[in-house]
């Protein structure tokens, strides 16, 4: 299987962090989010350690909440010690609600309004990782107006292109986000930051793209921020005291894509980092990373019913679900690929390949194209897309008015409700 | 301008139904959905008359409410005498809300559960568009459980691919939706209709793809359809009494794109629509026809606020607005065209160009890239998307747990809240 918390049970079922998934479609209805716990704790101890052990014990990680939003996952990234990465005051608010400790969180965004600004300082977030000079001069204002003085980062784009999907590469010198190394505006913004009385500048914060596969970037990355806080200190006697990595490592969507050795990649840009900093007369910084779906993704799944199994003769073959791209729009998106199958039938043979399409009126709804499938498949198995963790429940909408599935935890085996199925009347709920 | 509901005031302010859009900024916040509900009145009776004159008293037109589904738009569909095609629960819960007429909804949908299924029989939708084998069985045991005779139509493809952009191409017979004519499967479906003791069946469905600039596809697809019919008068001794043609004609996005004379496409297809009929020996059925952009989508538009506006030398300006992807993912899935303007400075020259942005951690949060605006655009400033009507609130997400904006419709010239913003409590409500 693509994850080693999935298997297959003696009645031919999917399983879940051992959990029959097609009970859990009988006993929470579908579409149903289901997320392994337990493997969610595991991905933050992998990075907590590791960061430990390449940066030193000042490292920690950021977990990049935008991947997957909700009430419990914070309570999870309280309890392993993580950080968090906030890029609204609506995952402030979720994540204050459960008592995240908000000194741990980062505040993102490459347009946090007034109000945002306002909120996050009432909030005590910790660092406000700080996009541009509007910002930075809003902010400004603010704290002084509190009397306090807010640490933050300044967010910077190292010039980089990784070569993933153009939607998520951001370290480009042509983004909307940041401040670029190579215009000299990053300088610029470092010199008005260091002017400024209420914010105190920590360090720098580059993002070199999400699902990234190859260390390389990270060494990259951190070799231009490094010569860039060489020159900041030379400049203004400068020195950088934190540098986020951003994130994240690449994970498994298909069997095709490679395993990633986490620790072993940091580890690498353990040493990187640690020589650069010797070679240049830089203390080493205390490191982030911002990992989300890393941390997520492979600990997810969406259970569906089927309803129809359409068979056009020399066309297509389609099979329709009872969910789609309101729940995951990530193929409509990005034509993101996903494995998709049947959790009641693991055992039948795959005998045909369909498109595996959403419920909504629209052509563009579907979940994966060209799944092999049993020929067997009928109205009321139960499908299961995988590695669903990040970016679905997160990213979902309620177009055509179908209402969010619900969402369960799996933890030591035992599942409990995490998120409650959204009702009909929730979805009228600010309409006059 | 774009559409004749827009002007710019003494002020230099975009007026929407001659209100000052700044002026609604201010008073409702940003983002906000301004939707002019005279102009969708206006095209309602559009259709109404244009249908009536073209195709006779029986015709009616189905405002198709996964463009723009609120409590709200019920009620003036209501008001308006207009039939409405639902496709979901969740769109029939909201029309009932505001006491719509059950009896002139029309339920789409690819995949009704069996929950869809007893949910809409038990409203007493008037008609079911059936989509398929399964669909029908179940339909018709639940309808004899329930002792009643459904009316249903089915939704049957004709084989036409309208060159619109492939994700609303869905008459095409290789789709996920209905029964091909072509492969024989359309005429198996209605035998099998036929001979079902809980469902009448009275006629046929095809939708030809949305946004349409050319009535040559409805031509196309009429003649089609009526040979079907023809072929099942032949076969079964059945006469078809309801066509529906589906939906909808185009609306214009950019100046560049083409003003439908609908009235006139009506026509059109109503005289050939005739003239087949009589050369076939078949009675003028009741025609159907779902538009839902066109009744909706150059009634609205979005307002923002400009966070920041980032030149980047040698690459790319950036305008970045308070909302983005989360209330308008059209450029996201689709790469859509839309025209976006700064309210506040209609009567400045455009300087510059920039991609107007949102505020999602996402570099795919992109409202529109190369826009015209003037050199003066700074944090503060009003932006509005034009035509954002249709398919906007519809598809809003809450992704970075941004909330959905708040709408207002604007009636004789007065303001009135429709839908209110939603809170950072309001995206906790379901999690545990």
């Amino acid at each position: 299987m693509i994850c080693n918390n999935l298997s297959v049970n003696a009645e031919g079922h999917l399983c879940l962090a051992g959990v029959d998934t097609v009970r859990l479609a009988q006993t929470y209805g579908t579409p149903l989010y289901v997320m392994d716990e337990d493997r969610i704790r595991e991905r933050c101890r992998t990075y907590r350690s590791a960061m430990r052990d390449a940066f030193g014990p000042d490292a920690l990680p950021l977990y990049a909440g935008k991947a997957a939003a909700f009430r419990q996952i914070y309570r999870v990234m309280r309890e392993e010690g993580m950080g968090i990465d906030v890029v609204s005051p609506g995952e402030i608010y979720a994540a204050a609600s459960v008592g995240f400790p908000m000194g741990r969180a980062y505040f993102h965004g490459n347009n946090k309004t007034d109000a945002d600004i306002a909120y996050a300082l009432d909030r005590r977030v910790g660092c406000f990782v700080v996009d541009n000079r509007e910002e930075l001069e809003t902010l400004n204002r603010m704290a002084g107006e509190r009397g306090i003085r807010q640490k933050i980062l300044l967010r910077l784009t190292p010039g980089i292109d990784p070569h993933t999907y153009d939607a998520v590469a951001t370290g480009k010198v042509d983004s909307k986000f940041g401040a670029a190394i190579e215009t000299g505006q990053a300088g610029e913004l470092t010199a008005l930051a260091l002017s400024l009385p209420h914010v105190s500048l920590a360090g720098f914060h580059c993002h070199v793209g999400s699902q990234v596969f190859d260390s390389d970037v990270y060494l990259r990355a951190c070799a231009i921020m490094l010569n860039f806080a060489a020159e900041m200190k030379a400049a203004h006697g400068y020195v950088t005291g934190e540098l986020d990595l951003g994130g994240g490592y690449g994970v498994r969507y298909l069997e095709s894509d490679p395993e990633i050795d986490i620790a072993a990649n940091i580890r690498q840009v353990g040493q990187a980092l640690r020589a650069q900093c010797a070679s240049l007369g830089l203390p080493v910084p205390a490191v982030r990373m911002e990992p989300g779906r890393s941390i997520v993704a492979d600990a997810g799944l969406t259970l569906y019913t089927v309803g129809t199994f359409k068979q056009i003769p020399g066309y297509k073959n389609y099979v329709s679900v009872d969910g789609g791209m309101t729940d995951n729009p990530r193929f409509a998106l990005y034509r993101s690929p996903y494995t998709v199958c049947i959790a009641n039938r693991m055992r039948e043979p795959a005998a045909l390949r369909a498109s595996v399409v959403g419920r909504c009126c629209e052509s563009g709804d579907i979940l994966q194209e060209d799944v092999p499938v049993p020929g067997t498949v009928a109205r009321g198995d139960i499908a299961a897309v995988l590695t669903t963790g990040a970016y679905n429940y997160a990213m979902s909408s309620t177009y055509n008015r179908i209402p969010r599935p619900a969402m369960v935890l799996l933890r030591g085996g035992e599942p409990t409700l995490a998120v409650r199925r959204e009702t009909y009347a929730d979805l009228c709920r600010n309409e006059l």
